[in-house]
């Protein structure tokens, strides 16, 4: 079980890492800027994540996660316009999503685990696992985020989160089946924004002055 | 007095999350963007400050911190035809000065209390408590900041938070009295700024090139 | 040799100071975000490290860091024409360049003294001292940054961390001396870069679209 969650782990570091890279590729970036903001992606949710929770961050014990990501981002450099094309590009976010849902379900177990702010906090612990690292992307690349873009993608995390907390509360003898169905929740309701290009519905936007 | 500044934290969380919601609502944000960065606004200085300090943040203890800066926040996105209304919006303005005033010299005196880097840390963490989550807000919107609009809104802080320091350095005995005043001294140059629109002289600015 | 150290990074801290002034004194800057990012871009790279190593951040103990680079970020600012003279400015440069390589060479030290994330954290550790503080002053100025604009300034900073962690590993005899030839390599290739004005070769560089 641990192995599993281990390479589900790395899965998810190269999805987000290759996603990371392809979101800032058209900008003119060289290849150093490409290993940060690539690394950026994939590992700076954690990192806020274990900052806030004050524990070691979780590529000090394990640099695997930054040599995966590192050569991940190289590889999304070079193979740039295979990972472009219309449906490879799609089946990444597809994998993305699957790492979305991996980071956060994962933070929110982090947080609960150690008693942190319940239950409030374990939702947003995973909320900024999962989210945290493409938003310091977007700020350091100077792109506009997923939070200003209405994209479904923070949302359905969140609920999963939700969702996840609610199981340990009051169903704690379930809590794997429960983190599972969490995760599986979130990539359905991700995978469905991607294949039906939903976004937050209008009335859910305040107005643009 | 425990008591008192518990509330008066409550008060000044619910005047950062409206204000923080409606200083970006015109850029059409939906309504979890509106819940994290009116979240992000009401705790972000104080978690930096925690985060600089290493002790807890004070939401893992406090979560209330978190449902009311979330509440509020839903609140100003639903009500902000009525928050934007020139009279109530300067009502809030000012209750947002009156949190700023609150939160520089809270965080100026948890530095001080831990003997961190006295006598200059506790006023830069003064400061960052009170501007801090302003600042990370304007950074994810990518709207400019007030440090780069010549408000004047962490000069006043800074001040007070100086005087603060120097009356617990120099006369301990009025420390009590001394963090009412330099919140009040906070508070009225504040007020006078938004009340006045007085902003930075321009002898004290750099030439645009 | 302590103590010498302590002059070198006092003379960093002043080149970072007034190198980051004048990054952003062209867009109309007041003295006080002179100084906030001043202060940011000379203690900023120095206190990421540390928060991510668990380690009170090293300002706390040692304030003159603060007061110099206030100090310095102040007197760049009054005296911004003369340190714009291309002599000047090109001198500061070279300073700052220095700066970086001290920096970045004692970030790895620190971590790989702490055993943390050997060999490719104290690597990752070096170059956020480094760059850090940069980064956060031109998010929060809104400025386009060293790792989207092909500057060959992070590079050879993380080259000399490398090599340094390499010879930590297999020649930790020499670690004095390979201290001191890893921040002349960089600052030999930095100089280098500015000299003959250098930047990522094209081949390097993901196409704009």
């Amino acid at each position: 079980m641990e192995d599993l969650s281990f390479w589900i782990g790395i899965i998810a570091t190269i999805a987000f890492a290759v996603t990371g890279v392809l979101a800032i590729s058209d900008r003119g970036v060289d290849l150093f800027g490409v290993l940060v903001l690539g690394l950026i992606t994939a590992i700076g949710g954690g990192t806020l994540r274990d900052l806030i929770l004050e524990v070691p961050v979780f590529w000090a014990s394990m640099p695997i996660y930054v040599w995966v990501a590192l050569v991940a981002s190289v590889i999304a450099f070079y193979l740039e316009s295979f990972f472009t094309q219309p449906q490879i590009y799609r089946s990444m976010l597809y994998l993305d999503g699957f790492g979305a849902a991996l980071f956060g379900i994962q933070g929110a177990d982090k947080a609960w685990g150690m008693d942190f702010g319940i239950p409030i906090a374990p939702v947003i612990l995973g909320v900024i696992t999962a989210i945290g690292g493409g938003l310091i992307r977007d700020m350091i690349a100077g792109r506009r985020n997923l939070l200003m873009s209405h994209e479904l993608y923070a949302i359905p995390v969140s609920l999963g989160c939700m969702l996840y907390v609610f199981i340990l509360e009051f169903a704690p003898r379930f809590a794997a089946e429960g983190s599972i169905a969490c995760m599986l929740l979130i990539v359905g309701f991700r995978a469905a924004a991607i294949y039906w290009n939903l976004r937050v519905p209008s009335m859910f936007i305040t107005k643009k002055r």
